[in-house]
Parts: structure tokens; C-alpha cells; sequence
């Protein structure tokens, strides 16, 4: 087994992961005194910057990193930092990664107006750069991604979600920004049309492999890695897909009694049992599995690519993914 | 006095806001079930489609509606809603104009989620159609929207603002969108730059008168016109012009006495002798004052274009704008 850490998997794109620090303060910087404010404190630290890393990467694997990454990286990070930003709003999430959101440090109002704006910012640098494909893509990707969350919304309502449909939101949830992070990084190194296509696969596999783990990581409860308490899908009545599976393999009694504790107002007894039902039916076992096959999925779309000390950097960013479940 | 009504104001370009009804269905059709039923939901009425018309008739009045003049009065419109069902959000509003608000009838999150998509769907439309002009005009619009309503908040916390700083802040809130609205159709007609910059002032003269106006109804508490209750400003402790100027002109005694109404959990009682106050030292005679300033300022402007039905019709705009205030 690898021990991928997030630097040294992004070691090849490190000196432009830092000078996209500087390039991200300067797009930010605003009349607004309070929105400089609340923007600094959102970009303060340095942050995973998952997503610009894919963006340098696969520029970087296509051939060269230009200011074009650089303006597609930030809008990537601006884009999904205005979905945690209002997500924290809908979720009265008083805490993100043990800070304190945005909604509970100054107000709903506030954070729902920096989320407008960091969505208006991103794609405001496309016009001014003249990035039409970016806008193509990012804009494409936004729609994706408040829509799949609609229909999770509605899905969860109903209690009724196949394992094909959750997927189906996960990819517009979290793949389509990791698509987007991967085709705009090929974009800016003008890749040709083949190597463009194989990292969007890559990037939406990548993203559908994240978003399992985490759901995995919901249950086996590996708390200090996800910056949230262990259940909360469960405590929030979230169907994921270790849950659903679970579901599928339960028989009828079971399974009415999960879903009548499900329901209800539960307490920690109920989030106990159910988590250790969806652990005995394995249903984590199972969303392991699939994450796995989708992280050599993404793997092997980079066959495509000529070997480079990037590409192998995206190989090893897909163990990375696959390695929190261990 | 004229009698001018929007219905008759619009009367030269009325065929194509038929139309425009069905073209925003259109656009808005979607796979999600639940988005489909909340956009129906918003746009099931007419509506005023002010916004819209003001595109219209700015096309009409440089040379010709196109196909054009219809995606930028659309994304005008869904930008403006966006910024709606984000508003009721954080104003934790019940209603809008009589009817259930999305955050009442769904949910926040919801709510939150539609204003994310019909931001990103109004941005997707210009990219699909290849209107870069449109999308310089409107992102940099939603960008002065958030971030001047953002400065709103923050002024507002310190009871500290000027006469002119309320203005800037009207001018980005409201006005960058109406600017943006009338800037469209005339870059939809090919208009030459004098008089789409003409345009584009006369919008945003407007889209203050129209504030300002607003901001008047609020304490002369003409509710059918406004669709909410009077006094709402003051019960959400919100600064505007009327109580700007009267605070500005009353003496220091008095003025400590109103801002410790103003800063305490007020009752109706405060919220009526506050009323009174505004009223009694000018603030609401003045701001009229100031409205009328702009909507002047706004049909000046319009002396730039070339006489027409359309140019005839915005005139009557601004005096339907002001009209409010008798």
C-alpha cells in the first residue's frame, strides 16, 4: 500500500500551488470592506485546494501550465467555496473543519450574499480573461451541481432512492466540479480534444470516488480526517449510499423497523443501531468496493496521456482518494 | 398628471412579452422534478417583468427586437429572481406580494439552491448563445448587487451613513440590474455606443427613482402598491433616505432619543412615533424630492435617441415610476 499524502502527491505543481495563493488574494481583493473581511477569513488558510491541484496537474500533464491554469484554478475554488459557503447556510452548520462558518461568525445574510458573490466573482474573471470555454464549463457545472442537489432533496424526501439514482446526484453534486477542475486545467495547456475528454472522465470518476469515501468515512466515524462529527448523514436523515445498500439487503421486517427509526426524531441510541446495521449489512463494505473500481476507472482514463511526472502524480491522487478509507 | 400605467407604458413592445412568457418557460424546462415545480411556482404569474420590458423597449428604441433582445431580457429576469428567492431567505420572509415564499412553502435549503441554479441558468444562457457582451454586462451586475448589499449590512450595523453612501449602495443594489437591463437591449439592437451608454444611464437613473420610491411607500405605507406591510425598514432595522435625512436634520437630543427606538426590540408603538419622525422632519418629503432628481436626470438622458414609440414609451416609464409616489 502507497502512503500518498496530498503534498507530496501535488509536488510537481507546488511552486504554482503557491504563487495561486497570491493570484487568488489579488482576484479577491474588493471595495467592500466586510466582504474583504469575510473573504479573508474564507481564504485565510492555505486550504486543501483540491480541486486547483487537479487543474495544475492535468495542465501540467497536457503539456504546460500558463496563466490560463491559474485563472481557471481560481474560479474552480471560487465556485466551490460559494457551495460550501451556502451549504453551511442551509445546514445551520455552525462549524466548518472546527471553524466557525460563515452564517455563525456574522449572519445568514451575510453568508448567503458572499456565496452570490463568489459565484458572480468566478465567473466574472471567465468574461474578463475572455475564457469562454471556462464559462462553458463552470457555468455547466454549477447547474449540475444545484440541481443535483435538488433532486437529492427530493429523493431523500420520498425515502425511496435507487443505488443508480444516487449516483446520478453525486455526479452533478461533487463530480461535475471535478470535471470541470480537470477540463479547464487541459483547456489551459491547449490540449487536443482526446487528452481534454480523458481527463473530464478522469475528473468526474475522481469526484464520484470522493464522494463515496466520504460517505464511507460518515460511518466508520474517522472523525479527525472529515473535520465533522461521525453520523451526520444519519443525524441529518441524509441517504447515502452505504444506507441504501443496506436498505436493498435487509429483509421486510428490518427493514421497516430502520426506516421507522430513520424517520423519526432520533436519538443517539437509534444513530448507534442503525449505523451498526448498516455496517452488518454491508453496506460500507460494498460503497468501499464501488469507490475502488471508480478510482482505477479514473486511473486507467489516464492511459491516454503521455507519461509525465504529472500523470503519474494523478495516478497517485487517485490512491490518495481510495487511501482515507483505510 | 399623467395616468400612465405599466400596461399602457409597455403597449409598443406587448407582443414581444407575450412571446417572452413562453421563451422563459422554455429555457426553464429542466429534468429535475422538484426544480420544475418551484420554477413554475415562480414564474407561473406575468409577473411585472419590469426588467424585461425595460430590454424591450431600450432594443425597440435603438432599432430591433431580435432573437437576441429575448436571451438578454431573460437573463435579466432570472438573475433579478434569483436575487428574490435568496432575499426571503435571509429576510426569513413568509410571503412575497401575497403568496408563500420558496423558503415558506419548501425549504431553505430549497430556496437557496433555486437562487444558486437560476444565477448559474441565467450566466448558462449567454454562454449557449454566445453573448459575451451580455455576460460583461450581468456578472459585473450581480457582483455590484451582492457586494453593495454587503455594504448595506455593514453601515447599517453601525448606524453610520451618509446621504451619499446610501445612494452608492441603491446604485449597486438595484440599479446595476436595471443599468444592465436597458444596456442589453440596445447591445441586442447593435446600438452605437452613445446610445447604449445613454441607456445604460437612463437604467440606472431609473432603478434609483425606483428605489427611492420604494424606499418613500415604505413610510407613506401605501401597501397595495408594495405587496408587504408599511414600515417594513423599520421593523427590520434597515437605514434608508427618509430616515437618513430626517435623522440628519433632527437635533442632537431628539436623535438619541430615535436611535434608542431605533437600536432596542421595537413595538408598535416605537414603530409608529419613529414613522412620525421621519415624516415630520423631512425625510420623506426630501427623498420624493430626490427620486423626482433622478427620474428627470433619467428621461434626459433619453434626449440622446432618436424619437420613437419605444423612446416615447421609456419616458412615460419614469413618470410611471414616480407616479407611485402621489
Amino acid at each position: 500500500m502507497s502512503t500518498a499524502t496530498l503534498q507530496s502527491v501535488t509536488a510537481p505543481v507546488r511552486p504554482s500551488l503557491e504563487e495561486f495563493e497570491r493570484y487568488v488574494r489579488r482576484v479577491l481583493r474588493t471595495p467592500v470592506p466586510l466582504l474583504n473581511l469575510v473573504l479573508w477569513y474564507l481564504f485565510r488558510r492555505r486550504g486543501k485546494r483540491v480541486r486547483p491541484a487537479l487543474t495544475f496537474l492535468s495542465a501540467a500533464a497536457c503539456g504546460q501550465i500558463s496563466h490560463r491554469t491559474f485563472v481557471g484554478a481560481a474560479m474552480v475554488e471560487l465556485l466551490h467555496t460559494a457551495t460550501l459557503v451556502h451549504d453551511d447556510v442551509v445546514d445551520r452548520a455552525r462549524e466548518r473543519r472546527g471553524f466557525p462558518s460563515v452564517n455563525a461568525l456574522w449572519s445568514e445574510r451575510v453568508a448567503v450574499l458572499v456565496g452570490d458573490y463568489l459565484l458572480a466573482r468566478g465567473l466574472l474573471l471567465a468574461t474578463q480573461e475572455r475564457e469562454w470555454e471556462f464559462l462553458d464549463i463552470t457555468a455547466g457545472a454549477v447547474q449540475q451541481m444545484s440541481s443535483a442537489e435538488l433532486r437529492h432533496v427530493q429523493l431523500n424526501r420520498k425515502l425511496r432512492l435507487e443505488r443508480e439514482q444516487y449516483l446520478e446526484v453525486i455526479r452533478g453534486k461533487t463530480a461535475a466540479l471535478f470535471a470541470a477542475a480537470c477540463e479547464i486545467g487541459a483547456v489551459s495547456a491547449d490540449a487536443e480534444p482526446a487528452l481534454r475528454a480523458a481527463l473530464r472522465r478522469y475528473g468526474e470518476d475522481i469526484g464520484i470516488a470522493y464522494q463515496l469515501v466520504d460517505d464511507v468515512l460518515d460511518y466508520t466515524g474517522r472523525q479527525q480526517l472529515l473535520g465533522k462529527p461521525a453520523w451526520q448523514d444519519l443525524r441529518e436523515h441524509k441517504l447515502t449510499l452505504p444506507l441504501l445498500i443496506a436498505l436493498e439487503r435487509m429483509g421486510p421486517a428490518e427493514r421497516s423497523e430502520f426506516l421507522r427509526r430513520f424517520r423519526r426524531q432520533h436519538n443517539g441510541a437509534d444513530l448507534r443501531w442503525m449505523a451498526q446495521q448498516v455496517l452488518r449489512w454491508g453496506g460500507v463494505e460494498a460503497t468501499q468496493e464501488l469507490a475502488r473500481h471508480y478510482g482505477e476507472r479514473a486511473q486507467h482514463a489516464l492511459e491516454e496521456l503521455p507519461p509525465s511526472p504529472a500523470r503519474s502524480a494523478l495516478q497517485e491522487f487517485a490512491e490518495f482518494v481510495l487511501q482515507r478509507l483505510w
